[in-house]
């Protein structure tokens, strides 16, 4: 975020006014819907009703924070949401941009002009400009680079250069750094010369003439030690650091588990390039956890509320698709029975219950463990004894509901062996969902493909045509 | 986390270690598996490899930090995880066990006698105790209370009193506050008296005669003022501050949204009483992430990976209980067709694709409305918008696929009127999956509840009942 907006201006009143203030702009904006072209041609309004509800609508928006109004943007429907977007002070624009998820940035920057979105990048720190690049239209990146000076430059392309998840696409440039060769009191006063420190700045940087980092100065030492003593005497030497190239989500994993606020990136000859910060480290662990919860789910991507149908179609297509297809070898597989069914037509009434109860508890394993491996808990080494415990579970659990479910089977059906064959197959059925829910994600991960991606929809796979299997086969051994 | 492991001893060589680490630690624990019981007994190894193995392991635990070893501990089985426990040192007991989820801390609490456990809450800040005194035996709390001062002994049962969902569950009380009456070189020589501040301290609280917060004061702002300038002029006033009762969740949005690092919390008087950190919020973000991870495959909390099968029996049996249910409703609707079946025993085959695609198409939509309901982006009044756009993307899905299938249908079976059936019937089944999908959330939220809570299950069953009724009625309808 943009430096304008520091944590300073955040006001006790903006936390508690911002649910009452969505519900209210979202009335606003329904109201105003019907002169919708009008508001986009910045034409004055006739209706003195209408009029009042557009002042008390712009009002509101002035007091918003980027964030709130970020939220607000993301709960409209496109319309309102245009008309939201046109009325926000124009000085907010860029932090907005950077605060919405990428699906409804798309449909804002659509909805601006070049000068709109020059004026609104224009102040943006080069980290930030390299962030939204992608996204803007070449022609206004092009001249946004130009009104910046050589350094900045240099510092969007370094940005610009690496991959979403590593990084150096999230560090920023604001690092202040000192010499280790001064006393604290020169840092102090060296300090006073900013107008203001950089956001969430907890550590001064320690180089050499070379600028290569030798240790950090944190500012809660600075703010205790002598004035006299030597950086080099107070600095923390040996610290954490990254690589432009590194991981961005074990970096965050780094952050949470040592609770950091901030931390240096150097470049291969250790020279300090840039830093990361928390803020950006809690964005990326939210996302990732969304990421694997959407993915586990079957959806490709955040997905805007309020995406028009067809881009919702794109977004969830592939997964139907492969979920019609194995729906496909599961019905093959009720298919091949036929002629069992043909005789004991009960059999096409049970089936569903053995199939489902494996892919109800295949999704409990492969959900934890997909939770386990995100935390970095769970090595290869490790999956046997999983395995073995799961498989535990699923005996227990098969004999257990089987048994329940078994004596309902006899009820219903006047026949021990229906009674028995749904024990068995759904204690089998149960078994296999332990087994493959264990080893999905292990050999996803193993074979370095994301083992939360489509997990929940291949384990589903697997128990339905498992159990049909399973329990037809049982039953046309032992029935008929 | 309290105040030995401060930031600044973590070194580059931890991060770069600590998976090499962990697969070394899992080897030297199995092997030393059979000599379990002198380890635990603290009976010295005859065996000299053995002995080797036991050295080098504790020189490893030795070197980790307390965040690591509760990392190591999480992904290790019982056994191996108690012979780790026994060899970790001492003094970092207590700030393992904050470290580590609910379900480990209760078997290594189980493992640890009084004394250890006196010993490992012995420093230990009294919201740190707070935290843990739910998980230690009676006994043990009301020892480690009675050699705290009276202010301490305070602040433990303040910090109990809140249930686990309140920010003063998590507040600590490391809080350190000025006048605003002073000049910010006299804050400056009054900070020089503290041997360091305490972690994350990035703003200091600004109080009146009556401890009452009139505003906060960056430590970025402190740094470069000038030294004559008084507090009043350069503080913040109206700025974020929570009540001990406010939703921690909550709390932890405002973090995230307006990328706080700390922030007051208040009493009824407005006095000062304590302050909450973003390394506690960033837990609060990934646990609740992950609890609507679990709560969504039908998990009913974290589970320790390597618990005791009897453990994940009862953590799972509730949903599979549930499902169980919902599986017999949809076998009774099947029952209900056993007279078309009979006939016409292709639709046995056919009926899990109408169910299976509902359940997979229910699933994404309810995960994305879950998703966006945590994230505060959908207030009630945006739910008859959502529920028009996805029954659109319903209606597009159930044609296209409907067409696939139906065409297949057509080819195996050589029936016009079965594929027709199968259109029509899939269709239906994406249009319900889609109003359901919508309005599980959507009350689940409206009466209070938690919307993540087991919807994948409650979608499912509606899916899979409705599908096989659509299916089977449509069948009987017009094929029979």
């Amino acid at each position: 975020m943009s430096i304008e907006h520091s944590v300073e201006e955040i006001t006790q009143s903006d936390l508690e006014r911002l649910p009452l203030d969505i519900a209210r702009i979202h009335e606003l904006a329904e109201a105003l819907l019907p002169v919708y072209a009008q508001i986009e041609d910045n034409a004055p309004l006739s209706d003195e009703t209408l009029n009042r509800k557009l002042v008390e609508l712009m009002s509101i928006l002035r007091e918003l924070h980027p964030a709130d109004m970020a939220t607000v943007l993301e709960s409209l429907p496109h319309k309102e949401r245009v008309i939201v977007w046109k009325l926000a002070e124009p000085e907010d624009d860029g932090d907005v941009l950077l605060e919405v998820s990428y699906a409804v940035r798309e449909t804002l920057i659509e909805s601006m002009n070049k000068d709109e979105l020059l004026a609104a990048v224009e102040d943006m720190d080069a980290d930030d400009l390299a962030d939204l690049a992608d996204d803007l239209p070449h022609q206004v990146v092009m001249e946004a680079l130009q009104t910046r000076d050589e350094e900045e430059r240099e510092q969007v392309k370094a940005a610009m250069s690496y991959r979403d998840d590593q990084v150096g696409a999230v560090m920023d440039f604001e690092q202040v750094s000192v010499r280790a060769d001064v006393a604290c009191e020169v840092v102090l006063r060296y300090l006073r010369r900013f107008d203001i420190l950089p956001n969430h700045t907890d550590k001064i940087f320690v180089v050499d003439e070379e600028e290569v980092l030798i240790g950090v100065l944190p500012i809660r030492k600075l703010l205790v030690c002598d004035p006299d003593d030597m950086v080099e005497d107070v600095m923390a030497r040996d610290v954490v650091r990254f690589r432009p190239t590194d991981d961005v989500e074990e970096a965050a994993q780094a952050f949470e588990r040592y609770d950091l606020v901030t931390a240096p990136v150097i470049d291969e000859h250790n020279k300090l390039i840039g830093r990361i910060t928390i803020d950006e480290m809690v964005d990326v662990i939210r996302e990732e956890s969304e990421a694997d919860m959407l993915n586990m789910a079957g959806l490709q991507e955040e997905e805007d509320l309020f995406a028009p149908v067809w881009d919702s179609v794109k977004n969830r297509w592939v997964w139907l698709a492969v979920n019609l297809c194995t729906a496909f070898v599961a019905s093959r597989v009720i298919g091949a029975f036929e002629a069992s069914i043909a005789q004991i037509v009960a059999l096409a009434a049970l089936m569903p219950i053995v199939a489902g109860i494996g892919g109800n508890s295949g999704n409990q394993t492969i959900t934890m463990i997909v939770r386990a491996m995100a935390m970095g808990q769970l090595t290869g080494g490790q999956a046997m004894h999983l395995l073995k415990k799961e498989l535990g579970v699923a005996l227990v659990n098969g004999l257990l509901w089987g048994s329940v479910m078994g004596i309902v089977a006899v009820a219903l059906y006047h026949s021990l062996g229906i009674g028995l064959v749904m024990v068995a197959a759904m204690t089998l059925n149960l078994l296999l969902a332990a087994a493959v829910g264990v080893l999905i994600p292990v050999l996803l991960d193993k074979f370095g493909r994301d083992p939360a991606v489509g997990s929940s929809v291949l384990i589903t796979a697997v128990t339905d045509s498992g159990g049909f299997l399973i329990f037809l086969g049982l039953a046309t051994i032992f029935l008929l």
